[in-house]
């Protein structure tokens, strides 16, 4: 049973005692306006905690757990909010709590390339630190600057590196959690090798806080390449571009960003600033190399060659950090650009084999078309992982129903090229009505019995990720 | 209760009849001298299974496991019998399921960057498909010639690419999989990013056949270097070579092969062949590095540098394709040179973080002596993950034991050193005792509720990774 508005509101006195017991002086929040800013994300979805709990440490999480255990209060764990699925969203009348002030980097050791942090670090934040050992650690979401490492391991965020250095999975060897049991574990190790026992390092990471509450995590890092270049390849059509795509991908020299936009996306910028694309330009690559100094002339050239096909109509370097940053300037502009264009985007990040992507940009192109919805077309391309956004005006009647529509269809095409619905959002809210469209009902059923294995009471971020059972 | 001896060699003729209508013709072995072979594996380990079932299509495994149920028969899935550790032994009184006549290649893709294959394929004959489209997948153990991809998701199995390139786990996307309850499921994508669900794929992988068998894998392969070049350093002492590895780490070029050997491995090497180092050298160290020719100068001269401190006596590259197998030669003269050595030795994988090298081969050698058993030190020295052998005469009174005691030391100092007893030969039989020294109780009690549900009758490789219950 769900609680009403009403009970959303009101914190047994005893309950809010014990609460605050644990959190200590500053540590709890239960003023309606203090813990409103702790109800959304990024999904534009809103439900008020019933009170904010700030972690400060792990010691307090097994006791908050098990208090949360007895009056069967759901916790919803978060980072700085920078989610888009709704998954940091709390549930109604649960509580949040916040690991934004356990933003301790404990260690980095460069022999052993890994730092342990605490989950409220700001990605930036470390890859400043690492940094300074030459390090880096590869997630690199744009949010970056804002949002913490224990965000980035509930949701296995990416971003555009991955295409070279892998998500958060990848680089991440081992947690330390506390179960919706209130049992504190150790998983994985501090070595980039390791096979003792099931992993369930990987099995926590991107489980958006539905298994285990994350305290601390030590992470897999990288050497800083010693240089970088920036490409912008322009086509005549999309399918010379997703070609191009697919050649560079099949070539020995792996970019470490290979970022796509579709025509509707550079239409998006045009409005708004003047990229200098000519508008016959229908689809835009912005290639970045990175890697030894001494390797790079002949690093490009293979991109080069990969990129070039009978569509392209324009290659070009970048010649110095202002051209870098006026490249990434007309890709970063797109968020707020589309803003503008609509009152409401629906934004999401699906997947599909870097092979598939002409039939998906082309099938999106037909959904835009057939359902009357504008469809804007950009992401991290040499993953296959496209934003797909689809831009309505709620108040236009019917458009809301059309674009729901819409994107029941976009998820089909999607799963239909052997695609996933999310490469690096995650599911949280928003996704979850179509997750049973992809997994199969036996592996679901897997998953829900580890969720009661980690989590009997579903006190743990409920409603979040897998899709409701039919007894709900 | 375990089954004895005479049970495990009589199966009743209905259950024999009702494996042979889903084998098929020639798919079931009961004889005993057929299906002795498929006894042991490489740790020396032997039990004689009551029938082996080959499988040759994913078709049969989910009324192969009802059926198995329904009688209680274990069942131990095998690849080749390549593994170290007992995992592939089968239970007594159980069933093989062996892969190897399910070899087929089903799809390699260039640009997707992945190959769909049988658990039975080799790991040799996918480098061999994936190399003609300039790819490799990679997972190289030295028994790559021999060991099919199925053992290597069992295990992780890594090798010495690993400190480049990743494990099995790095490198897998999705599986088809049976579970002990014989349901079929489809875990992970056939992209390179991807949170929709629990990850299943690495919980499976390196989980030893008690999850689930599995039918089918996708796997990411990766652009094959431009070229390659091999250098050997040959050390004053162990120290000199332990924090030259450290320092190589800490460099941006990674290596794609950091191979060690200490005092004991040369000089166990020398009395069968001529590896033509001084006596005075006390450590070598053998480096590859990879990638684009035109940056292979600066890659090399940047390793030498950090391979370079007071400690070194000699640094030399190989010039020509003789020269790298003469390197190599070497490394694989160890093992066999090490049978001669002693009637047995006790083969272990452990890890420790990269800079705790120094500590932990001073420590080996300091058990060494006090216990006095002959340890003889190599491996993956750019992971952290050492090859400890220990040489015994069983015929010596009270050399079994002592071994065994010195074993059980070298675990502990490991674990002090915050590493781990398995880097990628796995658990299986033969390091069960030690588990619970890694892992936590809660984490266990986790992978024995995950082991429920996946596999409720526990027929699925019973005895086998995680550490036996108090109540067995």
């Amino acid at each position: 049973m769900k609680p009403t508005a009403s009970q959303a509101s009101e914190l047994p006195a005893g309950l809010r005692r014990d609460l605050s017991d644990i959190a200590g002086p500053g540590g709890l929040l239960t003023d309606p306006a203090d813990r409103w800013p702790y109800g959304y994300d990024n999904s534009q979805r809103h439900i008020l905690p019933i009170a904010v709990f700030f972690a400060t440490d792990a010691e307090q999480i097994p006791p908050l757990v098990a208090l949360c255990n007895a009056h069967r209060l759901a916790i919803t764990a978060r980072g700085r909010g920078t989610g888009t699925t709704g998954a940091s969203v709390p549930a109604p009348g649960g509580l949040v709590v916040s690991f934004e002030r356990m933003r301790q980097i404990r260690r980095i050791d460069a022999a052993d390339r890994l730092a342990v942090v605490e989950p409220g670090v700001l990605n930036q934040t470390l890859q400043e630190a690492a940094a300074e050992h030459g390090l880096f650690w590869p997630p690199d979401p744009s949010s970056a600057a804002f949002c913490t490492i224990g965000g980035n391991l509930a949701c296995n965020a990416a971003g555009p590196r991955a295409v070279k250095y892998g998500t958060t999975r990848d680089a991440t060897l081992g947690l330390h959690a506390v179960t919706g049991a209130g049992a504190a574990i150790r998983t994985g190790v501090a070595t980039t090798k390791g096979v003792v026992g099931y992993d369930l390092t990987r099995l926590l990471i991107g489980s958006e806080g539905t298994l285990a509450l994350i305290t601390e995590a030590t992470l897999r890092l990288t050497p800083l390449p010693e240089t970088k270049r920036t490409l912008r390849a322009l086509y005549r059509d999309i399918e010379a571009a997703a070609d191009a795509v697919a050649a560079i991908m099949a070539q020995p020299v792996t970019p470490c960003a290979l970022e796509f936009m579709d025509a509707a996306a550079l239409e998006s910028v045009r409005r708004y600033s003047d990229p200098g694309i000519p508008d016959a330009v229908r689809a835009l690559l912005m290639i970045e190399v990175d890697g030894p100094a001494a390797g790079m002339d002949a690093a490009v050239a293979s991109i080069a060659r990969a990129a070039r096909n009978p569509g392209l109509m324009d290659l070009g370097t970048a010649h110095d950090a202002a051209e870098v940053e006026a490249l990434w300037k007309t890709r970063k502009a797109l968020s707020p650009a589309m803003r503008h264009l609509a009152p409401k985007k629906i934004n999401e990040d699906i997947v599909v084999p870097v092979s598939q992507l002409a039939v998906l940009i082309a099938g999106l192109e037909r959904l835009a078309e057939e359902r009357g919805i504008r469809i804007v077309n950009y992401g991290h391309a040499g993953n296959g992982n496209i934003h797909v956004n689809l831009l309505l005006d709620p108040a236009v009647p019917g458009e809301s129903e059309r674009a729901e529509q819409c994107l029941s269809a976009v998820f089909d095409l999607v799963l239909a090229l052997g695609g996933t619905l999310s490469g690096e959002h995650g599911v949280g809210l928003v996704k979850r009505p179509f997750v049973a469209r992809e997994l199969d009902p036996a592996a679901i059923g897997l998953m829900r019995a580890i969720k009661r294995q980690f989590d009997p009471n579903g006190i743990l971020n409920p409603d979040k990720g897998l899709p409701e059972a039919a007894k709900d």
